[in-house]
Protein backbone atom coordinates (compact mmCIF):
# COMPACT_ATOMS: atom_id res chain seq x y z
CA UNK A 1 0.00 0.00 0.00
CA UNK A 2 1.04 3.28 -0.80
CA UNK A 3 1.17 4.65 3.19
CA UNK A 4 3.57 1.86 3.80
CA UNK A 5 5.61 2.69 0.61
CA UNK A 6 5.65 6.25 2.21
CA UNK A 7 6.57 5.76 5.57
CA UNK A 8 9.99 3.09 4.45
CA UNK A 9 10.81 5.65 2.49
CA UNK A 10 10.58 8.05 5.04
CA UNK A 11 12.39 5.72 7.33
CA UNK A 12 15.46 5.32 4.10
CA UNK A 13 15.74 9.23 3.99
CA UNK A 14 15.61 9.65 8.02
CA UNK A 15 18.48 7.10 8.37
CA UNK A 16 20.73 8.64 5.22
CA UNK A 17 20.01 12.22 6.94
CA UNK A 18 21.55 10.57 10.45
CA UNK A 19 24.26 9.44 8.41
CA UNK A 20 24.99 12.53 6.96
CA UNK A 21 24.54 14.92 10.30
CA UNK A 22 26.66 11.96 12.15
CA UNK A 23 29.93 13.42 10.56
CA UNK A 24 28.75 17.32 11.91
CA UNK A 25 30.42 18.72 15.44
CA UNK A 26 27.31 17.92 18.11
CA UNK A 27 26.03 21.02 19.10
CA UNK A 28 22.07 22.35 19.77
CA UNK A 29 21.71 23.64 15.79
CA UNK A 30 23.23 20.09 14.54
CA UNK A 31 20.45 18.43 17.30
CA UNK A 32 18.01 20.94 15.85
CA UNK A 33 18.84 19.99 12.42
CA UNK A 34 17.79 16.33 12.85
CA UNK A 35 15.33 17.56 14.72
CA UNK A 36 13.55 19.37 11.69
CA UNK A 37 13.54 17.12 9.15
CA UNK A 38 12.33 13.93 11.05
CA UNK A 39 8.38 13.34 11.76
CA UNK A 40 7.16 14.23 8.75
CA UNK A 41 5.02 12.15 5.90
CA UNK A 42 8.03 12.35 3.65
CA UNK A 43 6.18 13.43 0.75
CA UNK A 44 9.00 14.88 -1.54
CA UNK A 45 11.46 12.38 -0.52
CA UNK A 46 9.31 9.48 -1.50
CA UNK A 47 8.72 11.02 -4.90
CA UNK A 48 12.50 11.21 -5.85
CA UNK A 49 13.35 8.08 -5.11
CA UNK A 50 9.89 6.75 -6.56
CA UNK A 51 10.69 8.26 -9.59
CA UNK A 52 14.47 7.14 -9.71
CA UNK A 53 13.03 4.00 -9.42
CA UNK A 54 10.78 4.06 -12.60
CA UNK A 55 14.32 5.17 -14.43
CA UNK A 56 15.98 1.86 -12.94
CA UNK A 57 17.91 4.46 -10.56
CA UNK A 58 20.16 2.37 -8.10
CA UNK A 59 18.53 3.54 -4.54
CA UNK A 60 21.60 4.13 -2.82
CA UNK A 61 21.63 7.04 -5.09
CA UNK A 62 18.30 8.74 -5.25
CA UNK A 63 18.59 8.79 -1.30
CA UNK A 64 20.86 12.11 -1.81
CA UNK A 65 18.26 14.23 -3.21
CA UNK A 66 15.69 12.81 -1.46
CA UNK A 67 17.17 13.70 1.23
CA UNK A 68 18.26 16.77 0.18
CA UNK A 69 14.84 18.31 -0.73
CA UNK A 70 13.06 17.16 2.39
CA UNK A 71 16.22 18.92 4.38
CA UNK A 72 15.14 22.14 2.20
CA UNK A 73 11.74 21.47 2.75
CA UNK A 74 12.34 21.08 6.18
CA UNK A 75 14.32 24.33 6.47
CA UNK A 76 11.48 26.18 4.81
CA UNK A 77 8.52 24.79 7.42
CA UNK A 78 11.19 25.93 10.12
CA UNK A 79 11.41 29.39 8.55
CA UNK A 80 8.26 29.72 7.97
CA UNK A 81 7.18 29.10 11.86
CA UNK A 82 9.35 31.79 13.16
CA UNK A 83 7.05 34.61 15.31
CA UNK A 84 8.59 37.02 12.56
CA UNK A 85 6.56 35.02 10.11
CA UNK A 86 3.73 32.18 10.68
CA UNK A 87 4.18 32.39 14.64
CA UNK A 88 3.17 28.72 14.86
CA UNK A 89 3.89 26.88 18.14
CA UNK A 90 2.95 23.43 16.60
CA UNK A 91 4.46 21.68 13.76
CA UNK A 92 3.97 17.46 12.78
CA UNK A 93 2.39 17.47 16.16
CA UNK A 94 5.37 18.58 17.78
CA UNK A 95 6.89 22.00 19.24
CA UNK A 96 7.71 24.25 16.52
CA UNK A 97 11.43 24.23 16.32
CA UNK A 98 11.77 27.70 17.90
CA UNK A 99 9.67 27.10 20.88
CA UNK A 100 11.72 23.32 21.03
CA UNK A 101 15.16 25.32 21.16
CA UNK A 102 14.70 29.10 20.66
CA UNK A 103 14.69 31.41 17.58
CA UNK A 104 18.09 31.98 16.99
CA UNK A 105 18.40 28.28 17.05
CA UNK A 106 16.00 28.10 14.27
CA UNK A 107 17.19 30.37 12.05
CA UNK A 108 20.68 28.93 11.96
CA UNK A 109 19.55 25.05 11.79
CA UNK A 110 17.09 26.46 8.81
CA UNK A 111 20.22 28.27 7.21
CA UNK A 112 22.31 25.24 7.43
CA UNK A 113 19.73 22.30 6.56
CA UNK A 114 19.62 24.55 3.51
CA UNK A 115 23.41 24.44 2.69
CA UNK A 116 22.93 20.78 3.28
CA UNK A 117 20.61 20.21 0.91
CA UNK A 118 22.97 22.10 -2.22
CA UNK A 119 25.97 19.86 -0.38
CA UNK A 120 23.77 16.53 -1.04
CA UNK A 121 23.00 16.78 -4.57
CA UNK A 122 26.41 17.80 -5.49
CA UNK A 123 27.53 14.92 -3.28
CA UNK A 124 29.79 12.98 -5.78
CA UNK A 125 27.98 10.12 -4.15
CA UNK A 126 24.69 11.36 -5.13
CA UNK A 127 25.66 10.25 -9.10
CA UNK A 128 29.10 9.67 -10.76
CA UNK A 129 28.44 12.28 -13.63
CA UNK A 130 28.84 16.15 -12.93
CA UNK A 131 26.41 16.86 -15.48
CA UNK A 132 23.96 15.50 -13.62
CA UNK A 133 25.21 17.11 -9.92
CA UNK A 134 25.35 20.06 -11.68
CA UNK A 135 21.83 19.70 -13.21
CA UNK A 136 20.23 18.55 -9.98
CA UNK A 137 21.84 21.54 -8.02
CA UNK A 138 20.87 24.44 -10.72
CA UNK A 139 17.06 23.17 -10.95
CA UNK A 140 16.97 23.07 -7.07
CA UNK A 141 18.11 26.34 -6.67
CA UNK A 142 15.60 27.37 -9.16
CA UNK A 143 13.20 25.62 -7.32
CA UNK A 144 14.43 27.05 -3.92
CA UNK A 145 14.70 30.23 -4.49
CA UNK A 146 13.06 33.47 -5.41
CA UNK A 147 11.60 32.38 -8.37
CA UNK A 148 10.47 29.30 -6.92
CA UNK A 149 9.35 28.49 -3.05
CA UNK A 150 10.77 31.81 -1.91
CA UNK A 151 8.91 33.84 -4.19
CA UNK A 152 5.46 32.32 -2.93
CA UNK A 153 6.52 32.99 0.14
CA UNK A 154 6.64 36.38 -0.67
CA UNK A 155 3.83 36.80 -2.36
CA UNK A 156 2.10 35.25 0.16
CA UNK A 157 3.35 37.81 2.71
CA UNK A 158 2.52 40.69 0.14
CA UNK A 159 -1.01 39.14 0.27
CA UNK A 160 -1.28 39.16 3.83
CA UNK A 161 -0.76 42.90 4.02
CA UNK A 162 -3.35 44.05 1.63
CA UNK A 163 -6.84 44.00 1.96
CA UNK A 164 -7.68 43.41 -1.58
CA UNK A 165 -8.11 39.01 -1.49
CA UNK A 166 -6.43 37.38 -4.01
CA UNK A 167 -8.01 35.97 -7.05
CA UNK A 168 -7.65 32.03 -8.03
CA UNK A 169 -5.23 32.87 -10.87
CA UNK A 170 -2.84 34.92 -8.13
CA UNK A 171 -3.62 31.97 -5.32
CA UNK A 172 -2.61 29.41 -8.27
CA UNK A 173 0.51 31.69 -9.07
CA UNK A 174 1.24 31.84 -4.90
CA UNK A 175 0.87 28.37 -4.38
CA UNK A 176 2.86 27.30 -7.82
CA UNK A 177 5.82 28.42 -6.26
CA UNK A 178 5.42 28.09 -2.21
CA UNK A 179 4.38 24.41 -3.06
CA UNK A 180 4.68 23.62 -6.00
CA UNK A 181 8.23 24.35 -7.10
CA UNK A 182 9.69 21.79 -4.41
CA UNK A 183 7.22 18.84 -5.13
CA UNK A 184 8.16 19.18 -9.22
CA UNK A 185 11.71 19.56 -8.31
CA UNK A 186 11.18 16.25 -6.68
CA UNK A 187 8.68 14.24 -8.86
CA UNK A 188 11.76 15.00 -11.78
CA UNK A 189 14.21 14.39 -9.99
CA UNK A 190 13.83 10.55 -10.89
CA UNK A 191 14.20 11.48 -14.52
CA UNK A 192 16.84 13.91 -13.88
CA UNK A 193 19.24 11.33 -12.65
CA UNK A 194 18.88 9.33 -15.64
CA UNK A 195 18.94 12.04 -17.89
CA UNK A 196 15.18 11.40 -19.61
CA UNK A 197 12.38 13.16 -20.80
CA UNK A 198 11.08 15.75 -18.03
CA UNK A 199 7.78 16.45 -19.21
CA UNK A 200 5.65 13.71 -18.37
CA UNK A 201 6.62 14.21 -14.77
CA UNK A 202 6.80 17.73 -14.31
CA UNK A 203 3.12 17.65 -16.18
CA UNK A 204 2.10 15.05 -12.76
CA UNK A 205 3.85 17.25 -10.24
CA UNK A 206 2.39 20.51 -11.46
CA UNK A 207 -1.05 19.12 -11.45
CA UNK A 208 0.02 17.15 -8.02
CA UNK A 209 1.65 20.19 -6.22
CA UNK A 210 -1.93 22.27 -6.76
CA UNK A 211 -4.09 19.27 -5.57
CA UNK A 212 -1.67 18.99 -2.95
CA UNK A 213 -2.35 22.63 -1.40
CA UNK A 214 -6.16 22.74 -2.59
CA UNK A 215 -6.11 19.49 0.04
CA UNK A 216 -4.34 21.76 2.85
CA UNK A 217 -7.06 24.26 2.14
CA UNK A 218 -9.69 22.15 2.56
CA UNK A 219 -7.87 20.19 5.71
CA UNK A 220 -7.55 23.99 7.08
CA UNK A 221 -11.62 24.40 7.49
CA UNK A 222 -12.25 20.48 8.02
CA UNK A 223 -9.40 18.83 10.21
CA UNK A 224 -8.64 19.60 13.98
CA UNK A 225 -5.12 20.46 14.97
CA UNK A 226 -4.50 16.82 16.97
CA UNK A 227 -5.01 15.16 13.65
CA UNK A 228 -3.70 17.27 11.22
CA UNK A 229 -0.63 17.73 13.29
CA UNK A 230 -0.43 21.83 13.16
CA UNK A 231 -3.01 24.96 13.64
CA UNK A 232 -6.03 24.95 11.56
CA UNK A 233 -8.25 27.41 10.85
CA UNK A 234 -5.66 30.17 10.63
CA UNK A 235 -6.38 31.30 6.96
CA UNK A 236 -10.73 31.36 7.47
CA UNK A 237 -9.63 33.31 11.03
CA UNK A 238 -7.66 35.84 9.14
CA UNK A 239 -10.09 36.48 6.21
CA UNK A 240 -7.54 34.82 3.79
CA UNK A 241 -8.32 34.23 0.18
CA UNK A 242 -7.88 29.86 -0.14
CA UNK A 243 -9.23 27.67 -2.73
CA UNK A 244 -12.19 27.07 -0.53
CA UNK A 245 -13.08 30.42 0.10
CA UNK A 246 -12.87 31.11 -3.75
CA UNK A 247 -14.53 27.46 -4.79
CA UNK A 248 -16.51 27.00 -1.80
CA UNK A 249 -15.98 23.38 -0.02
CA UNK A 250 -17.42 21.24 -2.74
CA UNK A 251 -16.11 23.47 -5.79
CA UNK A 252 -12.33 22.70 -4.44
CA UNK A 253 -12.78 19.20 -3.86
CA UNK A 254 -13.99 18.80 -7.37
CA UNK A 255 -10.97 20.82 -9.03
CA UNK A 256 -9.16 18.41 -6.63
CA UNK A 257 -10.14 15.64 -7.84
CA UNK A 258 -10.17 16.88 -11.57
CA UNK A 259 -6.35 17.71 -11.34
CA UNK A 260 -5.62 14.03 -9.68
CA UNK A 261 -7.35 12.36 -12.60
CA UNK A 262 -5.31 14.74 -14.83
CA UNK A 263 -1.95 13.81 -12.82
CA UNK A 264 -2.41 10.23 -13.44
CA UNK A 265 -2.93 10.74 -16.75
CA UNK A 266 0.18 12.73 -17.42
CA UNK A 267 1.94 9.22 -16.89
CA UNK A 268 0.48 7.01 -19.35
CA UNK A 269 3.39 6.83 -20.83
CA UNK A 270 5.11 4.60 -17.53
CA UNK A 271 2.07 2.40 -18.09
CA UNK A 272 1.32 0.22 -14.78
CA UNK A 273 5.35 1.22 -13.78
CA UNK A 274 3.65 4.52 -12.61
CA UNK A 275 0.93 3.02 -10.49
CA UNK A 276 1.98 3.94 -7.02
CA UNK A 277 2.82 7.49 -8.48
CA UNK A 278 -0.27 7.47 -9.40
CA UNK A 279 -1.85 6.45 -5.77
CA UNK A 280 0.24 8.86 -4.04
CA UNK A 281 -1.90 11.76 -5.72
CA UNK A 282 -5.03 9.91 -5.27
CA UNK A 283 -3.95 9.70 -1.77
CA UNK A 284 -2.75 13.56 -1.57
CA UNK A 285 -6.48 14.51 -1.64
CA UNK A 286 -8.01 11.78 0.82
CA UNK A 287 -5.26 12.05 3.66
CA UNK A 288 -6.15 13.38 6.82
CA UNK A 289 -2.91 14.86 7.61
CA UNK B 1 45.82 51.11 -5.80
CA UNK B 2 44.47 48.09 -4.24
CA UNK B 3 41.57 50.61 -2.60
CA UNK B 4 40.45 51.55 -6.51
CA UNK B 5 40.73 47.73 -7.32
CA UNK B 6 38.33 46.73 -4.72
CA UNK B 7 36.18 49.28 -5.99
CA UNK B 8 36.04 48.50 -9.44
CA UNK B 9 35.66 45.16 -8.46
CA UNK B 10 32.91 45.56 -5.70
CA UNK B 11 30.72 48.10 -9.01
CA UNK B 12 31.47 44.83 -11.47
CA UNK B 13 29.56 42.41 -8.57
CA UNK B 14 26.62 44.98 -8.32
CA UNK B 15 26.32 45.11 -11.91
CA UNK B 16 26.67 41.54 -12.84
CA UNK B 17 24.27 40.96 -9.42
CA UNK B 18 21.57 43.65 -10.98
CA UNK B 19 21.50 41.69 -13.87
CA UNK B 20 20.71 38.06 -12.56
CA UNK B 21 17.96 40.24 -9.93
CA UNK B 22 16.40 42.10 -13.04
CA UNK B 23 15.09 38.13 -13.97
CA UNK B 24 13.18 38.04 -10.77
CA UNK B 25 9.74 39.65 -10.10
CA UNK B 26 10.10 42.93 -8.45
CA UNK B 27 8.48 42.26 -4.88
CA UNK B 28 9.80 44.16 -1.42
CA UNK B 29 11.95 40.90 -0.76
CA UNK B 30 13.69 41.00 -4.07
CA UNK B 31 14.64 44.74 -3.61
CA UNK B 32 15.93 43.54 0.03
CA UNK B 33 18.09 41.21 -1.85
CA UNK B 34 19.81 44.13 -3.86
CA UNK B 35 20.23 46.20 -0.66
CA UNK B 36 21.22 43.75 1.32
CA UNK B 37 23.99 42.62 -1.10
CA UNK B 38 25.29 46.35 -2.03
CA UNK B 39 27.78 48.70 0.07
CA UNK B 40 29.92 46.34 1.36
CA UNK B 41 33.65 46.22 0.97
CA UNK B 42 33.23 43.50 -1.56
CA UNK B 43 36.45 41.46 -0.29
CA UNK B 44 34.96 38.17 -1.09
CA UNK B 45 34.15 39.45 -4.47
CA UNK B 46 37.51 40.63 -5.38
CA UNK B 47 38.88 37.58 -3.97
CA UNK B 48 37.37 35.69 -6.23
CA UNK B 49 38.03 38.19 -9.60
CA UNK B 50 41.77 38.25 -8.11
CA UNK B 51 42.65 34.82 -7.96
CA UNK B 52 40.60 33.82 -11.38
CA UNK B 53 42.46 36.69 -12.80
CA UNK B 54 46.30 34.94 -11.64
CA UNK B 55 44.90 31.68 -13.35
CA UNK B 56 43.96 33.23 -17.24
CA UNK B 57 40.25 32.94 -15.89
CA UNK B 58 38.05 34.92 -18.24
CA UNK B 59 35.94 37.99 -16.23
CA UNK B 60 32.78 37.25 -17.34
CA UNK B 61 32.66 33.64 -15.84
CA UNK B 62 34.42 34.51 -12.57
CA UNK B 63 31.67 37.28 -11.62
CA UNK B 64 29.60 34.41 -11.02
CA UNK B 65 31.32 32.50 -8.28
CA UNK B 66 32.35 36.21 -6.97
CA UNK B 67 28.58 37.56 -7.16
CA UNK B 68 27.86 33.94 -5.29
CA UNK B 69 29.86 34.23 -2.48
CA UNK B 70 28.83 38.07 -1.71
CA UNK B 71 25.15 36.32 -2.06
CA UNK B 72 26.51 34.28 0.95
CA UNK B 73 28.15 36.37 2.64
CA UNK B 74 25.54 39.30 2.70
CA UNK B 75 23.03 36.07 3.55
CA UNK B 76 24.92 35.74 6.90
CA UNK B 77 24.71 39.22 7.79
CA UNK B 78 21.04 39.70 7.03
CA UNK B 79 20.17 36.95 9.47
CA UNK B 80 23.31 37.67 11.91
CA UNK B 81 21.97 41.06 12.59
CA UNK B 82 18.49 39.80 13.10
CA UNK B 83 16.95 40.60 16.61
CA UNK B 84 17.27 37.02 18.24
CA UNK B 85 20.91 36.79 16.59
CA UNK B 86 23.01 39.91 17.13
CA UNK B 87 20.26 42.36 17.24
CA UNK B 88 21.63 44.87 15.28
CA UNK B 89 20.39 48.52 13.64
CA UNK B 90 23.45 49.30 11.72
CA UNK B 91 25.70 47.81 8.95
CA UNK B 92 27.41 48.83 6.50
CA UNK B 93 26.65 52.40 7.47
CA UNK B 94 22.52 52.29 7.12
CA UNK B 95 19.93 50.57 8.87
CA UNK B 96 20.23 46.77 8.87
CA UNK B 97 17.50 45.16 6.52
CA UNK B 98 15.23 43.92 8.95
CA UNK B 99 15.41 47.81 10.00
CA UNK B 100 14.79 49.45 6.65
CA UNK B 101 11.95 46.41 5.79
CA UNK B 102 11.20 44.07 8.87
CA UNK B 103 12.14 41.21 9.91
CA UNK B 104 10.12 38.27 7.92
CA UNK B 105 11.44 39.92 4.98
CA UNK B 106 14.75 39.59 6.20
CA UNK B 107 14.54 36.30 6.81
CA UNK B 108 12.79 35.53 3.15
CA UNK B 109 15.56 37.63 1.69
CA UNK B 110 18.37 35.86 3.14
CA UNK B 111 17.41 32.61 2.69
CA UNK B 112 16.67 33.49 -1.10
CA UNK B 113 20.61 34.91 -1.49
CA UNK B 114 21.92 31.67 -0.28
CA UNK B 115 19.66 29.94 -2.98
CA UNK B 116 20.75 32.55 -5.77
CA UNK B 117 24.01 32.14 -4.24
CA UNK B 118 23.99 28.25 -5.32
CA UNK B 119 22.22 29.39 -8.31
CA UNK B 120 24.74 31.36 -9.84
CA UNK B 121 27.87 28.49 -9.24
CA UNK B 122 25.79 25.86 -10.96
CA UNK B 123 24.63 28.27 -13.80
CA UNK B 124 26.18 27.27 -17.35
CA UNK B 125 27.68 30.86 -17.93
CA UNK B 126 29.64 30.20 -14.85
CA UNK B 127 31.64 27.77 -16.38
CA UNK B 128 31.69 25.46 -19.30
CA UNK B 129 32.17 22.05 -17.77
CA UNK B 130 29.75 20.73 -15.43
CA UNK B 131 32.67 19.31 -13.01
CA UNK B 132 33.45 22.52 -12.55
CA UNK B 133 30.93 23.80 -11.20
CA UNK B 134 29.71 20.74 -9.19
CA UNK B 135 33.12 21.39 -7.32
CA UNK B 136 31.94 24.89 -6.89
CA UNK B 137 28.97 24.26 -5.46
CA UNK B 138 30.11 21.18 -3.63
CA UNK B 139 33.26 23.17 -1.62
CA UNK B 140 30.56 25.95 -1.19
CA UNK B 141 27.80 24.21 0.12
CA UNK B 142 30.48 22.89 2.49
CA UNK B 143 32.04 26.29 3.61
CA UNK B 144 28.37 27.87 3.91
CA UNK B 145 27.16 25.05 6.13
CA UNK B 146 27.28 23.08 9.35
CA UNK B 147 31.05 22.21 8.83
CA UNK B 148 31.89 25.76 8.06
CA UNK B 149 30.16 29.29 8.39
CA UNK B 150 26.83 28.12 10.18
CA UNK B 151 29.32 25.77 12.63
CA UNK B 152 30.72 29.14 13.10
CA UNK B 153 28.11 30.30 14.07
CA UNK B 154 26.64 28.26 16.53
CA UNK B 155 30.09 28.09 18.27
CA UNK B 156 29.94 31.38 18.75
CA UNK B 157 26.28 31.51 19.83
CA UNK B 158 27.07 28.49 22.42
CA UNK B 159 29.92 30.71 23.47
CA UNK B 160 27.69 33.70 24.39
CA UNK B 161 25.61 31.21 26.84
CA UNK B 162 28.65 30.07 28.94
CA UNK B 163 30.27 32.22 31.38
CA UNK B 164 33.61 30.47 30.84
CA UNK B 165 35.53 32.60 28.27
CA UNK B 166 37.05 31.33 25.43
CA UNK B 167 40.56 29.61 24.95
CA UNK B 168 42.70 30.92 21.87
CA UNK B 169 42.18 27.90 20.28
CA UNK B 170 38.85 27.95 20.87
CA UNK B 171 38.23 31.07 19.03
CA UNK B 172 40.84 30.15 16.59
CA UNK B 173 38.14 27.54 15.80
CA UNK B 174 35.23 29.40 16.01
CA UNK B 175 36.52 32.04 13.80
CA UNK B 176 37.93 29.97 11.28
CA UNK B 177 34.86 28.56 10.36
CA UNK B 178 32.30 32.20 10.81
CA UNK B 179 34.60 34.13 8.75
CA UNK B 180 37.56 32.01 7.32
CA UNK B 181 35.19 29.23 5.61
CA UNK B 182 34.26 32.37 3.09
CA UNK B 183 37.28 34.13 2.69
CA UNK B 184 38.87 30.19 2.32
CA UNK B 185 36.32 29.22 -0.79
CA UNK B 186 36.93 32.88 -2.35
CA UNK B 187 40.70 33.01 -2.70
CA UNK B 188 40.73 29.24 -4.28
CA UNK B 189 37.88 30.18 -6.87
CA UNK B 190 40.29 31.45 -9.05
CA UNK B 191 41.82 27.87 -8.78
CA UNK B 192 38.94 25.70 -8.92
CA UNK B 193 37.82 27.60 -12.00
CA UNK B 194 41.39 26.47 -13.33
CA UNK B 195 41.45 23.58 -12.25
CA UNK B 196 44.70 24.56 -10.95
CA UNK B 197 46.30 23.27 -7.17
CA UNK B 198 44.28 24.60 -4.18
CA UNK B 199 46.95 24.65 -1.96
CA UNK B 200 48.77 27.95 -1.93
CA UNK B 201 45.64 30.05 -2.03
CA UNK B 202 44.39 27.61 0.70
CA UNK B 203 47.78 28.63 2.63
CA UNK B 204 46.88 31.98 2.12
CA UNK B 205 43.38 32.51 2.33
CA UNK B 206 43.44 30.62 6.01
CA UNK B 207 46.35 33.09 7.48
CA UNK B 208 44.48 36.31 5.63
CA UNK B 209 41.06 35.03 7.44
CA UNK B 210 42.17 34.95 11.26
CA UNK B 211 44.22 37.75 9.98
CA UNK B 212 40.85 39.46 8.78
CA UNK B 213 39.07 38.83 12.22
CA UNK B 214 41.84 39.86 14.41
CA UNK B 215 41.83 43.22 13.03
CA UNK B 216 38.15 43.26 13.65
CA UNK B 217 38.16 42.64 17.09
CA UNK B 218 40.48 45.67 17.30
CA UNK B 219 38.56 47.70 15.54
CA UNK B 220 35.85 46.78 18.02
CA UNK B 221 38.34 48.39 20.44
CA UNK B 222 39.87 51.11 18.77
CA UNK B 223 36.97 52.06 15.72
CA UNK B 224 33.59 54.24 15.93
CA UNK B 225 31.09 53.41 14.95
CA UNK B 226 30.98 56.23 11.64
CA UNK B 227 33.51 55.04 10.44
CA UNK B 228 33.72 51.19 11.00
CA UNK B 229 29.89 51.40 9.67
CA UNK B 230 28.69 49.31 12.52
CA UNK B 231 28.03 49.28 16.18
CA UNK B 232 31.23 48.94 17.63
CA UNK B 233 32.90 48.04 21.62
CA UNK B 234 29.76 44.91 22.15
CA UNK B 235 32.31 42.57 22.44
CA UNK B 236 33.84 44.25 25.16
CA UNK B 237 30.70 45.04 26.67
CA UNK B 238 29.38 41.61 26.96
CA UNK B 239 32.59 40.32 28.45
CA UNK B 240 33.06 38.15 25.35
CA UNK B 241 36.80 36.46 24.96
CA UNK B 242 38.16 37.80 21.75
CA UNK B 243 41.48 38.15 20.03
CA UNK B 244 42.70 41.38 21.64
CA UNK B 245 41.61 40.54 25.67
CA UNK B 246 43.18 37.09 25.14
CA UNK B 247 46.24 38.92 23.34
CA UNK B 248 46.19 42.17 24.51
CA UNK B 249 46.22 45.23 21.73
CA UNK B 250 49.48 44.97 20.85
CA UNK B 251 49.68 41.15 21.27
CA UNK B 252 46.96 41.24 18.85
CA UNK B 253 48.66 43.43 15.99
CA UNK B 254 51.95 41.62 15.95
CA UNK B 255 50.00 38.04 15.75
CA UNK B 256 48.20 39.85 12.49
CA UNK B 257 50.97 40.97 11.40
CA UNK B 258 52.71 37.82 11.35
CA UNK B 259 49.78 35.97 9.70
CA UNK B 260 49.95 38.59 6.91
CA UNK B 261 53.45 38.00 6.26
CA UNK B 262 53.29 34.15 6.24
CA UNK B 263 49.86 34.72 3.86
CA UNK B 264 52.29 36.37 1.52
CA UNK B 265 54.89 33.87 1.80
CA UNK B 266 52.50 31.52 0.92
CA UNK B 267 52.35 32.72 -3.02
CA UNK B 268 55.92 32.37 -3.33
CA UNK B 269 55.07 29.75 -6.12
CA UNK B 270 52.80 32.57 -8.19
CA UNK B 271 55.88 35.46 -8.62
CA UNK B 272 54.80 39.27 -8.83
CA UNK B 273 51.58 37.88 -10.41
CA UNK B 274 50.21 37.64 -6.63
CA UNK B 275 51.13 40.89 -5.70
CA UNK B 276 47.74 42.67 -5.66
CA UNK B 277 46.50 39.71 -3.04
CA UNK B 278 49.64 40.65 -1.00
CA UNK B 279 48.56 44.13 -1.35
CA UNK B 280 44.98 43.02 0.14
CA UNK B 281 46.62 41.14 2.95
CA UNK B 282 48.33 43.56 4.34
CA UNK B 283 45.38 46.34 3.23
CA UNK B 284 43.16 44.00 5.70
CA UNK B 285 45.22 44.79 8.79
CA UNK B 286 45.62 48.12 8.34
CA UNK B 287 41.87 49.09 7.48
CA UNK B 288 39.65 51.20 9.15
CA UNK B 289 36.65 49.83 8.73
Amino acid sequence: MFKDSLGRGARAVDAHFAGVLGGVDDLPVTRAMGYAVSGGKGLRGWLVLESARLHDVPRDRALWPACAIEAIHAYSLVHDDLPCMDDDDLRRGRPTLHREWDEATAVLAGDALQALGFEMVSDPRCHPDAAVRADLTLSLARAAGARGMVLGQALDMAAERTTRPLTLDQITALQSGKTGALITWSAQAGARLARADLAPLTAYAERLGLAFQIADDILDVTGDADTVGKAVGKDAARGKATFVSLLGLDGAKRRAQTLVTDACDALSSYGAGADALREAARFVISRRT
